[in-house]
């Protein structure tokens, strides 16, 4: 499949920088010099001097406009009984964060963030209200994916179009001021397509990289992992493009061109739990240098979001038992980014303050 | 020292409503009956009930005006050589907050928290140009503390004009609408006389208590541990007020009384790092009921800090290697906080979501 990567998502991926490891130095000697005791910012230096890298700039700019995309879709893997919850939840959660009454709109609102939803492929029709909701976007590739447990979840044009789907949320988000992008997601039976997509990623085992979701049981979680094996059998040793049709969600694929377009913006990319990630590792194995503009938000009790971190190189910002996905983890560390660029902007140096 | 509590102060302390664990399971309901699965916004849901019983009201108020204390004052055990930092940096930090250059003001304007600078007992005088400073507030009981390597740091009448300047502050800026307090600390040599305090409140050995502070060698830390250790001795047995007097910084007691003053408001406290949280222990000593309405801001690198969140049954909502002091830790704590209170209070419940 990666031979007949379509020209204009080719471009995309052309089209992201690399960081650039001499301005991560000039930011670290910045900070040093600034008038504190040195390190003793602990690892909002750390956070400070990556962001300096991504945007190819000492100091980086501060933050001011972060923008939440929460991509929505549905799995034909939840009809093999890997979640207790019923699919119609998919299309309620969506209609909720258009009427501001999910985890998400609170804290998006504590922080500032606007909220996007992107219906890419969820399976049942969603309320007539909420259709035209300004926050609402209407992607819908197809009405959720194909069972991955009996073939591929997804044609080639599927895929195309589901990451098409992000790359252009994430340009009309950049060209209205967002420069702060924060993923997070919502599609029962989820978890399921993540896991075999971190597993195939990572090389860990099915077991390692499935968790218990929403809360299932015992019992659950053993047809789930066995579920995640078999997959991984069939898809484990695909490319990325491979891996979405085979095992994707389309909102995996969507993330992962949000990611692709947001790096190539050098728009930094605050990712969530073990969804966003299962997307960021695709979108790392499709195009290695994006990993520099990820952002660990937090970190997820579920066991695959810690493999992929782990395997991303990245040290979540903020641990605090989370699990719901929708972005929430990732919109607690938005005001910790942000703190990090403000600080190496606005404080004063260590010489100066000392010269009175 | 106990029996001659003013009686202004100990008004102040019968004031202090203990938390109410009725309030605080309704508040857990309320949280397992939301739109999400049971338990999944982890320690949010914890908090957000903590908040609640703090409150005496479920849903708690969602915080809207943090206000940042930072209390400054200069230590005579300076003269003993256990910092490297010369005693002037006290005031010089002070203009700087002023200024709005240091690590504290870029990160309070991120989470929008006012500031105010409490100078209670810095040693040298403050540049001309800051001194009528709207964000500084000057109620120096005298110019740094007496050596505690020698004998008692303050009289009991210093302590409590220092107690009363905290409460004063605390009050002022409630009725200017503050309804979260963030303690700061600024003061060489501060750290030594919090491990003291920690050690003395908390029953653990002087060198489990002490740290490097800004950043001392191996040869500082075994002295500074052995004035610490000394002083131990002399003052181990004391209660909470000969503590404050035999070793304590000015800032340290204004941090009592501004801790003791904001309980008695109902406003939840705030702590950043090993001084604040020195100061919570002996608030905590000197009245019980108030250990219920402190949130630990994040975990210092200093082990005097995770010594008394041990000893006070606190877990540090962020843990980001900060050891900076000036409110730094616990500010980056405040939007997580408010998005606890917010998700409580906003979120629809789950029978709602499935009727449709």
């Amino acid at each position: 499949m990666t031979s007949s990567v379509p020209d204009d998502l080719q471009a995309r991926l052309d089209a992201v920088p690399a960081v650039d490891p001499v301005v991560v130095e000039r930011a670290r000697e910045r900070s040093t010099a600034q008038a504190k005791p040195a390190g003793s910012l602990g690892r909002l230096e750390d956070l400070a001097a990556r962001l300096a890298g991504m945007a190819g700039a000492c100091p980086p700019p501060v933050p001011t406009t972060p923008g939440l995309v929460i991509a929505a879709g549905d799995h034909g893997v939840h009809a093999t009984g890997v979640s207790p919850w019923p699919q119609a939840v998919t299309a309620l959660m969506v209609a909720n964060f258009c009427r501001g009454g999910a985890a998400a709109n609170a804290l998006a609102e504590t922080v500032g963030a606007r909220m996007t939803v992107l219906d890419v492929g969820v399976a049942e029709a969603l309320p007539d209200e909420v259709v035209d909701h300004p926050r609402l976007v209407s992607r819908r590739v197809r009405a959720g994916t194909r069972d991955l447990s009996v073939g591929d979840a997804l044609t080639p044009d599927e895929v195309f179009g589901a990451l098409r789907a992000g790359v252009d949320v994430v340009d009309d988000l950049v060209r209205d001021g967002v420069d702060l992008l924060v993923l997070g997601d919502m599609g029962i039976a989820n978890t399921t397509a993540s896991a075999i997509l971190v597993a195939a990623c990572t090389k860990v085992p099915a077991g390692a990289a499935t968790g218990r979701g929403t809360g299932i049981d015992d019992d659950l979680l053993a047809r789930k992992v066995d579920v995640v094996a078999t997959a991984l059998r069939r898809v484990g040793g695909r490319g990325p493009l491979g891996l979405l049709a085979g095992v994707g969600g389309l909102e995996h694929a969507a993330m992962v061109g949000a990611i692709v377009a947001a790096a190539g913006h050098r728009v930094p990319v605050v990712l969530d739990g073990v969804v966003t990630d299962a997307a960021a590792l695709v979108a790392v194995a499709w195009c290695p240098v994006v990993a520099g503009h990820l952002v660990a938000g937090h970190r997820s009790a579920e066991p695959g979001a810690t493999v992929a971190m782990d395997h991303l190189g990245l040290e979540p910002v903020v641990d605090l038992d989370l699990r719901l996905g929708e972005g929430t983890g990732a919109l607690l560390a938005v005001p910790i980014v942000t703190a990090a660029a403000a600080a190496l902007d606005r404080m004063a140096l260590l010489d100066d303050l000392l010269a009175g």
